[in-house]
């Protein structure tokens, strides 16, 4: 199974796709988003893993604004614990590390530890790209700040993992496809709609799932293009689009949305 | 009265805070957000303005954990619309033009326009600094892509005016203040709060207001710190957090939430 990601061979996202789907998988890196989807969509890719939410940072919008703009199928959902490792040629002593290189990102998770162990920071493009670059560098006096995957990928040696200043740094990530699969149990499924702009009308829509006591794990709002402050809802719930009382609240949500696709089911991520 | 802004001089925030309150304030520009909150908070600003929500780009997240993580009141907001100029030394024909400088948000929201007339594109990290640069340079091939106020603030011309691809391109800006001040009629409010994770939570918190007609007019989600996939809502509705249906609206709201404050209520934007 031949999986799209976003970033280099070693990035966070394809070590969210081989827990999720195992090693056997073959990983399609991809240099942005956009090309992600557009793998999946041609038919280069299988699968296609991409981040949608961070613990810490938020939601990455702009994979929302792709699974609205792509016809794919959400058919799983991994929640990923970042955990970043100071990576370092091998050989290389801890003792002799003046300076750590990762993305932005990253830097701003390990900036306690940094500051503790009198590290300066320097910024990189990419977590798998600073170790790419610090192999290729040779430099013994700078670590790479990645994930452990990345090390194995690049030959390189892990001097210290879980070196985040806050432990519960989790992505959530989403795998996409061109059609839909069969899903395991507990299902989650993610919705997308727009409504005509009244009062209680997005009241109405949550409606169709509080009265069923289903449980909305998310609720996120995107600019609806042409009409000045008027939004898209993505949705997510706990069930099932085809059967039960998801269906049937799916149905009552169509009365109240001008507009309602149903992205996927999927097993919810533990 | 001060008035603090992210950008420099001739940044559109400069020119919001200008069409609101007129042109007799003293700007106060600030290298980042986090600037601005701190200007007022510390007195060295009696104002600050910040962009919250853009019709294209969708909302400026930082800000809404600034507005929580800071003790400021809103005291206002105004929908300005966005007019990128082509700005060019005095004396500059169109025809002598070849490439456009410009920050990368502004770039993109000009593709069509620089297609159309063969215009390769540059950028700079910021709209207003980047006609700082052209008129430091002298270059009479290069234009910039900003705002009226840009140009005036440094002495050059519009060559042309409303050159974005889509002309429904609003920001929404928020004034913060160190104390609530008295709001005219229409009123808005926004609040802040987080719930207990339970099934029809956030519906509850909604009736609050659906159940007295009071219309919504936003809500964002943003992560809540060290709890993983438990989040902040930040809610606007139409009317007064100290009186009538929507102090009612509060008060109940109250009751659903484990945390809730006011950030203030404030005249709406036409």
């Amino acid at each position: 199974m031949r999986v799209a990601f976003q970033g280099e061979r070693g990035a966070y996202s394809e070590a969210a796709a081989i827990e999720l789907l195992g090693d056997q998988i073959e990983p399609v890196p991809s240099q942005t988003f956009t090309e992600v989807f557009r793998a999946v969509t041609n038919g280069s890719a299988d699968r296609g893993i991409i981040a949608i939410e961070n613990t810490l940072g938020g939601s990455i919008h702009e994979n929302f604004d792709h699974l609205l703009s792509n016809d794919l199928s959400i058919v799983g959902e991994h929640h990923f614990r970042v955990q970043h490792c100071l990576i370092a040629l091998p050989g290389v002593q801890k003792s002799e590390i003046k300076k750590v290189s990762s993305h932005w990102q990253a830097l701003a998770q390990v900036i306690g530890y940094t500051e503790r162990n009198g590290l300066a920071q320097e910024a990189a493009y990419d977590t798998a790209g600073a170790v790419r670059l610090l192999k290729e560098s040779g430099d013994r006096t700078t670590a790479a700040v990645a994930s452990r995957r990345a090390a194995e990928v690049f030959g390189m040696e892990v001097l210290e993992e879980g070196i985040e200043d806050n432990s519960e740094n989790f992505t959530r990530f989403l795998l996409v496809s061109r059609e839909a699969v069969p899903a395991e149990e507990p299902l989650k499924t993610s919705v997308v709609f727009s409504q005509d702009n009244k009062p209680g009308s997005l009241f109405r829509a949550m409606a169709a799932f509080a009265l069923r006591d289903i449980d909305l794990t998310k609720i996120e709002s995107r600019p609806l293009k042409g009409k000045p402050f008027e939004y898209f809802f993505y949705l997510d719930f706990l069930g099932d689009a085809k059967s039960g009382p998801g269906e049937r609240a799916i149905s009552q949500l169509a009365e109240t949305t001008s507009f309602l696709r149903v992205l996927g089911t999927y097993k919810r991520s533990a």
